[in-house]
């Protein structure tokens, strides 16, 4: 299933993709009561009505076209958890851009988080921070969505944790990233996470997925590998945090970005007023945004 | 005003203090309809009330010492975001502890955040996490709530934004805050953010504060600075924070540890089960926890 929340008739509703991704079928009609996305990860009533539905007799269709995507969890109920530094060749070059912040042994995951008060669906605008950052970067990422309360999991079992996946983009202000140490504030600005076009509920993709995952930027292709070549897994992960931490359902994990970005180009390159982004992963769907003027 | 959070014959509530700090007034009594303490933030209407209300012929008073006092925010949010090395005598004993974590010349603030789904209060226990952790430390520290959303604020202004302070145990994992790179992980495991034991209105203390702040371990005074010492005053902080993020009324910035951790002392001394560690500062009051056997 594609699962997205998005905005008709200036309402925020969620709904289910249709397969031929023209139409959206909004969930209220088959006695779903949760009028948001972490609402529907809450309640294993609606998750179920939602299984049993008739999609193909739905009465009530909006067509894709006609609405406004948003970020499938506008609003995270906590930081988004990310990994960095998570495909080898993306360690590379970070090393190469500044290798006091980023290069060294890694043999532990890195995480950080990512403060999110409203995400971003595709479509929308990025805004540039030109005011207090000029080195603004994308990051495709496939992003995992936890589906009930984690504790305590071990990695063969963490599968059964997640509801689904989506493409994130983690725009990163990377002088802010670097010269506070912490990246957590550069990786914060208002509005610098994307996420969408949907959620692709786990059921649709092979656990763990093994999906061919892009960016590019005004059509030039800049990242390209695959989710197979993470370094920590999405077993280790999951379970690694939940050994600490519980992961409450709705709880928004992002695994990291492959090499290709902008501060890894020579020279580095970094987005500027106008640039669209397209970030997409197989079986996924394009995440497109563009840099506010 | 010292405000509260607690719990009472099994139900949360929100109450104010009186001068003797013997009674909890109940807040439902004056007319506010807030529940808990992010509700009457953001309620200008209880605001009024409360500081129109009666509070010396209040029919309804608790004992203090019959209730279970919780943390005033007992659910953020978002994260907290936290300040790390704002001491410069931390700085110093940070580094001789693990210099190429918390070395180097550091120009600008330190931003990091802690993950909390539920933050405890005084007389809680800590959890020991003794599978994953053998370096658990303690930090005190003011931490800064957010009293209306604060966006582009400068400095002089930034007094303005603000709800009022609390203390804030900013327990963590040595070993994990380091080998993970990003201090993320070990900033937030479960039942590591200890907050309390009220809040004390912003109107109560001068700006910025100037007051000494204290842990002991089991009696032993450890840390003994004061808050005027700050390297980052809250009045960067917030402004710096706000020119690219929205604080959102609630939020919760806590501003940094003064020397005597654990991990300053020679040789390192770690946090064990039964240890009781009191976290204070002056015109606000006492933070009391025990690590969990």
């Amino acid at each position: 299933m594609k699962l997205l929340t998005y905005k008709y008739e200036d309402t925020e509703k969620i709904g289910i993709l249709d397969p031929s991704e023209t139409y959206i079928l909004p969930l209220g009609q088959f006695g779903i009561f949760s009028r948001t996305m972490n609402e529907l990860i809450d309640s294993p009533d609606d998750l179920k009505k939602l299984e049993a539905a008739d999609l193909e007799g739905a009465a009530e269709r909006v067509l894709y076209s006609e609405v406004v995507t948003c970020a499938p969890i506008p609003c995270p109920k906590q930081d988004i958890i990310c990994l960095g530094i998570n495909y080898m060749a993306h360690a590379e070059e970070s090393a190469r851009f500044k290798k006091e912040a980023f290069g060294g042994e890694r043999p532990y995951a890195v995480y950080f988080s990512k403060r999110v008060n409203e995400a971003a669906g595709s479509g929308w605008d990025i805004p540039s921070h030109s005011d207090i950052t000029k080195q603004l970067d994308y990051e495709a990422e496939l992003a995992v969505i936890i589906g009930k309360d984690t504790k305590n999991v071990q990695p063969e079992d963490a599968g059964d944790y997640i509801f689904g996946y989506t493409v994130l983009n983690d725009i990163s202000a990377r002088e802010l990233q670097i010269r506070h140490k912490q990246w957590y504030f550069g990786k914060s600005l208002e509005g610098s996470t994307l996420m969408g076009p949907w959620i692709v509920t786990k059921d649709e993709l092979e656990f763990p997925p093994k999906r061919r995952i892009t960016s590019t930027v005004n059509g030039e292709l800049r990242q390209d590998s695959n989710t197979e070549l993470l370094i920590f897994s999405i077993q280790h992960v999951i379970s690694e945090l939940s050994m600490g931490m519980t992961l409450k359902a709705g709880t928004i994990i992002s695994m990291g970005t492959p090499a290709g970005v902008g501060m890894g180009m020579e020279p580095p390159t970094f987005l500027k007023a106008g640039d669209v982004v397209e970030c997409w992963i197989e079986g996924i769907g394009a995440l497109t945004n563009r840099i506010a003027d």
